[in-house]
């Protein structure tokens, strides 16, 4: 099902419905650009930290809008062992809300674009008739903003006819005949409306009772509070996912969570375990199908975890197709011939191979059974798998690696010729100016340090030797920026806002963050 | 006539004659975002010098894409006394070239696209089907690599049959016998084409003589040659333009101009003098329907000089509407019904407005008389009324003018009340903490200054005081990076490929430019 502006409301209790009755959820992402970086090999060095990992794509993609949203709701049916699912597609664009409200501005990446253009994604939809969103900030700036202007007009003299005007109001003495004259002529007007012609051709007079006056008032806030509501627009979706605390599975779904929570929730903060936590609050359970697929047993059965390969491996032996059909009234999606890359088609074929991968682990449990942790897919990097949102991660020795620094005119074919001594050798680019080099022996790596000690060009440390002059340097860093917090992109009162409306589904939420803010 | 990817070659040949015939052009550009600052009021001060404006502009709206551009050529037709015009509507977009080819990130701002969608703007034809350019820069790069290319494939073996191998080719010793064999293979292969089965099933070998090998060398370089100028694209329109130095007219055309160096031709340089140079030498000359229509005569028959206003004025009395059709072949435009907003038809607005302005000053020459100075309509800047392009700028001496620092809780009313002795004042907010005020009488700047002397929240200077100190600043501040030039955006190696590229049609402009990259 297609949601645009124009059907999002009439079509927000269905949605809703959907949420609230599935087993899971699958979602899945569009953008306007993957990576704002130098260089992909820039961004993503296969021996990163995950803390590196997450600033590099905080850094280089939260600039790219996330501008189409799949949400596709599966929920089984025991009576027919097969599930049910509801799939929607949503056309998401910042559309300023009035003159007053941030004008967002959003980055494209040429190559992102083509590629979408060329699958006959619809640009059209998106910017016409896309549905807007607040994060959480300017929900609750727009939100008091409504609160003082109410606070205001209930002390204001507006809505008190003018001939009741006495204590409130005071009237300087040099304008008292003036308005006197004038309520006398108004008066008189009301009582001879004859007379509306002579005097006053293009002012609307009405005396107004309290009770109208109330009347009026609450019709008038219920419109401001109905264009809250539109503003807030499509974060109204992901707030419903996230209340659910159903478990929401996506396809190398890192980026896609990012996006989420920096569009609709907060600008993503500084500190890996902060992500981790704010994470936690907004998907209690996530599952990532290609770090799935990519794990015993299904590692040996499956040779390429890309969605739409994954989706086409699961439906042959070992594996059985999984029976799924679309509720009522919603189309049906022929995987045979479908367009990949539209959100809701990727976030349905995401859930099939849930299914799929569910069912072969044998567990006819329904919903099936999900791991307790939280782990998403890290791209390319060769020895962390998995960034572990639910807790710390893991940490490999990287014992056999060195980092190599050496003159910008070095190429790859410098480094096997430095190390042709011991082997094989995996060069990781780190700048034009440095690399980690992985050995085959980790013996060889003392050998390989001692040997560099005279050498003039080129400089080799073990891994461990050069993560602790990082942390050195950092720790330095932080000294000299004495108030780092002040530098961050949002401020506190915007955080603890954030984890403030968090705190009806996360108790433990708000204390921590507010600890961590105050005292961090 | 609708430009895009399709229809672009094709139509080359109609707009180069278009432009060749012309008597005037008319341009218009729309762009994906308009400015990037924090606020408008923060990017326009009502005081800026032309150097401060330039610099806003340059960094906050060139990241935006000039996504449309319409060009419209007008022609007079002496014997029936009327004009006769072409109006083109080009669609770009950065499609990249090649894997290796720039990968060009833009921006864009929630508002222009919710405006350009609310008229009905076709993005998926921008994003599609946009003709791709480059600017000068890339496109010598890529005609590098081309003449790499063919130096290497001239001095290779691909060309010479394995049979002929005698001079450059040495085989080493232990690959003699193998190297034979296969050509004995290969030889007995082609005397025998009904053995191919048997050996090498995927291979295509065919034995070229020395006429066939230059034909097919030609055919390859014409075929590269002409990826290349597929690659140019669009460029090659602006570069057409360029070289036939006629009139171009635009409607507040600054950003247009800015925009479209920018984007084909090279990154805007630092200064704004040279700014003005690289101008000169792209556009030699530039008419502003704008600024024409707020100057005499025009300032006192013209109430409204926005492009739609101004179009609907002067077909009005003292104004005549000029004769104008479009030429066969080519789609009329009905100025009551149009959409503005399409660059093609603003184009052409534009054009018309001009011949009513050029009328009604009675040049009844053929075309029009236009000024030999080049000067761009500046938006609000109050003693300031256009940047001029082919000289220094006004210098208006502003000698009523304080420039106040205070608290950042000060609103515009403590100034008001501040120097309510004082007058009339204009307050220029320049940021939060200050701020120019102009005084209705000059006498009075010094009697503020004094009275501001012991003053402590606040400080006042005049307006030459602080200039000086702001040249100072400036000053220190080059001192301090010694090397300010390896701080530029652009390296002079393209600098002076982008001034090389202009000496054909300027001759003056490589030297000075050689001499001021060199010098400067």
């Amino acid at each position: 099902m297609e949601v645009t502006r124009k059907n999002f409301k009439e079509s927000l209790n269905t949605i809703y419905t959907a949420i609230e009755e599935a087993d899971f959820l699958a979602i899945d992402g569009e953008f306007s650009g993957i990576s704002d970086g130098p260089s992909v090999s820039a961004l993503t060095n296969g021996l990163d930290t995950p803390e590196e990992r997450y600033h590099k794509l905080k850094k280089h993609s939260m600039d790219f809008l996330l501008f189409q949203f799949g949400l596709c709701t599966f929920k089984y049916e025991q009576s027919e062992s097969k599930y049910v699912m509801k799939s929607f597609n949503f056309y998401i664009f910042p559309k300023p809300f009035s003159r007053s409200s941030p004008d967002i501005k959003f980055v494209c990446q040429s190559s992102s674009i083509d590629f979408l253009a060329s699958q006959g994604f619809d640009f059209n939809k998106v910017f016409c008739n896309g549905i807007p969103y607040l994060n959480q900030e300017e929900e609750g700036q727009l939100r008091e903003q409504l609160e003082d202007k109410r606070f205001q007009s209930n002390g204001a003299q507006s809505f008190i006819s003018p001939s009741s005007c006495k204590g409130p109001v005071s009237v300087p003495e040099e304008h008292k005949d003036f308005i006197n004259e004038v309520l006398d002529k108004v008066e008189d007007l009301l009582n001879n409306s004859d007379k509306i012609g002579e005097f006053l051709r293009y002012i609307l007079i009405s005396k107004v009772d309290d009770e109208e006056r109330k009347r009026r008032e609450q019709e008038k806030q219920e419109k401001e509070q109905e264009e809250l509501n539109d503003a807030v627009g499509f974060s109204r979706v992901i707030h419903a996912i996230s209340q659910s605390a159903k478990l929401v599975i996506g396809h190398n779904m890192l980026l896609d969570v990012m996006h989420t929570i920096h569009q609709f929730y907060c600008p993503l903060p500084e500190d890996l375990n902060d992500f981790k936590e704010v994470t936690m609050c907004v998907f209690p359970r996530l599952l990532d199908t290609k770090l799935m697929a990519s794990t015993q047993p299904f590692k040996e059965l499956i040779s390429n975890t890309s969605l739409a390969e994954l989706e086409r491996q699961l439906k042959e032996a070992p594996f059985k197709p999984p029976k799924v059909e679309s509720a009522d009234g919603f189309p049906r999606y022929d995987t045979a011939s479908e367009q990949l890359h539209e959100a809701g088609y990727d976030a349905y074929i995401t859930g099939l191979c849930f299914i799929s991968m569910a069912n072969y682990l044998g567990t006819d449990l329904v919903p099936p059974a999900v791991p307790s942790t939280v782990k998403l897919f890290l791209m390319r990097i060769i020895d962390i798998p998995y960034l572990n949102i639910s807790g710390p991660d893991l940490q490999p020795k990287r014992d056999n690696v060195l980092y190599v620094t050496f003159p910008k005119e070095w190429k790859t074919s410098d480094l096997y010729q430095l190390f042709s001594a011991f082997g094989n050798i995996q060069v990781f680019w780190i700048d034009d100016t440095s690399a980690f080099v992985s050995l085959s022996q980790t013996d060889q790596v003392q050998i390989a340090v001692n040997t560099s000690r005279y050498a003039e060009s080129y400089r080799i440390q073990t891994y461990a030797e050069y993560m602790e002059s990082r942390l050195e340097e950092k720790q330095n860093c932080r000294r000299f920026t004495e108030c780092g917090w002040l530098k961050s992109p949002y401020s506190t009162s915007a955080v603890v806002s954030v984890y403030a409306s968090h705190s009806s589904y996360c108790k433990n939420c708000i204390l921590h963050s507010l600890y961590v803010y105050n005292h961090g």
